[in-house]
């Protein structure tokens, strides 16, 4: 059994050639600059995980590994498109530093070079890891198109975000480890619950993410704190509050998010903290990293295999900062 | 044997279901939306004439037809986008009537679509044939980024337009060909006979197009003669008047495109008659059409089984309008 620093460390040395062509330059220097930009290889390392879980890591995985990575990285250079982020890793984005034209097509390759990834893998299991692949792709954008409408919508239900987290965030984790337990040749019960192990425990990420924004030491998050109230996005402690919060809290609410006066961070954290949804957050994250967790029991190997994951899941979700 | 019209018939009763779920509509409307407003289907229908030419059609060719059309109307939707073009078929484009950001989303899942059709192929050459769709993918997206370059040079030569008009539209005819035609068991040498008709066929095309815009019937062709010469568009006709026009061409076709003087698309089109450039452009055409048809010839299969390729090749580049 690999823990994920060591699966991390192989996948970066095998990741780090090009994957494409030199010319045009114009087309493919945008993407190798954007995956010289590094990132904590998260997905592609659940893949080989989900794989060693239930036997060893076949070289069938480290092409879907990827592909997942370079699917991720796809998904990163058009949202940074849609969303107008000028940064990413703290360096310029690709559609800032080579134009939308060029971010657009680069994205495209990208994706067609996880494709040509795929079509690499020799298991019988090919077709099936494609189908979930391309399931995944489809909801990862129906994710972002549901998180692109809520900015129109007035109201956002609590079971809507969930739902649109669940695709945005949660389900490339579930099927990269899905992915990599197919190829171990892993039943199908523990598949769902491998599967189910990585959605619960992506909300839970998103959950806390939500709540460091807020309640977080900056010194640690690495992140100015209420940057999220700041743009007036409909988090988790946004959504709650709005819909179960007194007629006076929401009322406050709006007419913070529409004025936006100077002190509007610490009126919106005040909110939060009155109505309990601080406490209402993390309780919710833990509600969710439980459920994870339950899943990951129910998987039917030595609990000795299923260290490296128990240990990257506290990693990632149990960080106090 | 299949003529153009009964396949083209039959494909577009068997493309006429939905290709993407119901929900989010927000998402999926646009991609159906674009998808009705139609379109000649020629790619799909080479995929099916190249298997036919080899064998009989096999089920594998319609799935393959589909991924085909799919990914084609993917690079149609997103250059639009890049083209910040208004209109498609007379109505408007994707990004038009939805917006940028779902415009983009929804080639991303078209393109993905066109993946899930090619998961579905139960021939042994699935590899081979997914590895040709990739490479074509890629090579079309070079075709766009290096048109999008060409507009920021002062001068394109013309090897580098041709090579440029090869990827942005020749390669997906000739791969679709060649799919066909791998699906139908055809040798190697048949294969590259076959993709370089569609090749040379692409080519001759879109110097017609090139020709047309300036020297077509207008009543017969569709579009408004010299739309290209308004556009400042380097077509085959400009880049060679600016690379063998005599030094007084040159600089009054610069100046015209630079001044867009009223009277530009008549002063302009005198400059290619009094070069001879449209008598270049036919015998250019006339080339490429021979080279294709040459290519077709050398291919090891009773020349009757040609008849319905032979038909649409000079359909496609014979109109003399």
């Amino acid at each position: 059994m690999h823990a994920f620093e060591e699966l991390s460390k192989e996948f970066a040395q095998k990741f780090s050639v090009r994957h494409f062509p030199e010319q045009p330059a114009s087309l493919y220097d945008p993407n190798e600059y954007f995956l010289s930009l590094g990132g904590k290889r998260v997905r592609p390392i659940l893949c080989l995980m989900g794989n060693e879980l239930f036997d060893e890591i076949v070289p069938d995985a480290w092409h879907i590994a990827t592909a997942i990575e370079l699917f991720h990285n796809f998904t990163l250079i058009h949202d940074d498109i849609m969303d107008k982020a000028p940064l990413r890793r703290n360096m310029p984005t690709v559609h800032e530093k080579y134009g939308d034209s060029t971010a657009l097509l680069a994205g495209d390759v990208m994706l067609v070079a996880a494709y040509d990834y795929l079509n690499k893998v020799k298991s019988e299991q090919q077709r099936k890891i494609i189908s979930l692949f391309n399931r995944t792709a489809r909801e990862v954008c129906e994710g972002q198109q549901i998180d692109m409408d809520f900015e129109k919508q007035e109201t956002v239900h609590l079971d809507e975000y969930l739902r649109m987290i669940e695709l945005k965030t949660s389900v490339l984790l579930a099927a990269s480890l899905q992915m990599g337990a197919i190829l171990g040749g892993a039943s199908r019960g523990n598949q769902d619950d491998l599967y189910a192990f990585g959605r619960e425990l992506g909300i839970a990420f998103q959950v806390q993410d939500d709540y460091l924004d807020c309640f977080g030491d900056p010194a640690k998050f690495g992140k100015q704190v209420g940057g999220d109230i700041l743009a007036n996005k409909k988090t988790f402690l946004v959504i709650k509050t709005l819909e179960s919060g007194t007629p006076a809290q929401v009322k406050e609410l709006k007419r913070l998010m529409q004025e936006n006066p100077s002190d509007k961070v610490a009126r919106v954290l005040a909110i939060f903290q009155e109505g309990g949804v601080d406490k209402w957050a993390f309780d919710l994250k833990e509600q969710y990293i439980t459920s994870a967790f339950q899943h990951l029991d129910n998987i039917a190997v030595l609990s000795g295999r299923k260290e490296p994951l128990t240990k990257l899941a506290h990693f990632l979700v149990q960080r106090d900062y």
